[in-house]
């Protein structure tokens, strides 16, 4: 059986910088805190854990004067400013392109625009995004949302960074129904559109995709729509253990792909296991 | 045999008002000049003409000192500068939502922004608007012409107040395979906007269109194509005379639109000829 690799398979620019700020910060030995998921990976967090990063659920629970790091999906700035002011230390591994998209939502609200976030609204990303819009902006998940929405002025659009371009397009294509200014900023990161590309022109040269990734990851989720997408057999998993050898009877071709924050270990795992099963 | 007007058949506002200016101008007996065609329509120009409108093609056959009418499809501000330090006196006609597209694509250009203009090249409307964006602005007739097109940063998108909103939204969605940054004020006119609305709703209920106005008429061209797009036989016409006998044979039920610059006069004629006919 061949096996395909997707060449952008796994750790994005953004997750390796905040994966390597955390290994150096925990060097020392000292302890880090994060609220939330500092990527959304739980192979490569309990590892993390193992080395002295402490997960929080809620601010409360960082003691004062604590290290904290910002998770790579970026959190409210209230919430850092609150830590600062308990004598904490910041280090931010916000993933730059997610600050560029925080950047362009404080600027539309400061101009006034109605902001609109192509995203999913539960999504740490996005409820980052929209604390920096101090909290005014429209989360859209599907363009039919727009339908119902009134304007006041200009409307300005980004998206989470690790959304599907189609999901921006067909926005962008209600908006103009609904309003005459429109100022459109395309936040979706490089290594989303490129890992995007590849799985969807992969799909089309095998016979199953797996795809490995966070069950929790909104990326690794966009790969699996649209492997589907090609009506290709996709299995999302997380780790090489959920792999079935019934999945690849009679299978010639099999193509891989990753998401962002799947570390490379968990790819080669993926990769020794079906080769075990052949 | 049953006529149906589209509501807002003839006149849009800003035609209204440049034939209001031209007549209030000539009352006095005095000569008025415009470069170019005041309004889209022969007939009404005519008329104009026998009260002392005189039309020239180039600015240099103004004579010093003139009444100087600018038409209401806007020109380079330039020329309106030329005639001014001649010692003219400027009676400006441009219609008040064409001067909204001029300050959009002055504004863009100010901001260093690479202007879109969604139009038809030689019209004379996109060559003034054009020419408030010191020329710098690319003509979109085609969304297929965006793939050649390369830009150093935003994008700013505007469109000849008379272009059909489809064009605007497949040069948005090609832009958008091309750029981050995207500004887009739609400057397509309300007039146009309901004209195209009815006479597309209009194409349905009837068997036969007669679309009145100037063969050299953009908006009037638009109202054809939709018109046309229903799959209902449809003629435009400038004058009643233009009417056969044999377009009406076995039709039921008939419908009339009209273009922004066609005078009621000319849709009074047409409405009394289809019923002499029957």
């Amino acid at each position: 059986m061949e096996i395909k690799i997707a060449k952008h398979a796994g750790f994005c620019f953004g997750v390796r910088r905040a994966v390597d700020m955390a290994e150096k910060a925990l060097e020392s030995g000292q302890r880090v805190y994060c609220l939330g998921s500092l990527i959304h990976n739980q192979q490569v967090i309990e590892k993390l854990e193992k080395e002295g990063l402490v997960m929080v659920k809620d601010q409360t629970k960082i003691p004062a004067g604590s290290v904290f790091l910002v998770r790579s999906h970026g959190i409210d700035p209230i919430i850092v400013a609150g830590v600062v002011a308990q004598g904490g230390k910041i280090l931010d591994a916000t993933c730059p392109f997610v600050r560029r998209a925080q950047l362009v939502a404080k600027k539309f609200h400061e101009e006034d625009y109605d902001v609109i976030i192509c995203g999913d609204p539960a999504h740490a990303e996005v409820i980052g995004i929209n604390a920096w819009a101090e909290n005014s902006a429209k989360i859209i998940h599907d363009a039919n949302e727009v339908k119902n929405l009134k304007f006041k002025g200009t409307v300005g659009v980004l998206s989470q960074t690790t959304q599907k371009k189609e999901l921006l397009d067909s926005v962008v294509a209600e908006l103009l129904k609904k309003t005459k200014h429109l100022v459109i900023e395309n936040t979706i990161c490089l290594d989303s559109s490129t890992k995007q590309g590849e799985v969807s022109a992969l799909a089309k040269e095998v016979e199953l995709m797996i795809v490995i990734g966070g069950k929790n990851s909104s990326n690794t989720g966009k790969l699996v729509q649209l492997s589907e997408a090609q009506k290709t057999s996709t299995y999302h998993i997380e780790i090489a253990e959920e792999l079935k050898p019934e999945w690849f009877k009679n299978i010639k071709i099999v193509g891989i792909a990753a998401g962002a924050s799947t570390a490379q270990f968990l790819i080669d795992d993926v990769v020794d296991k079906i080769k075990s099963l052949c």
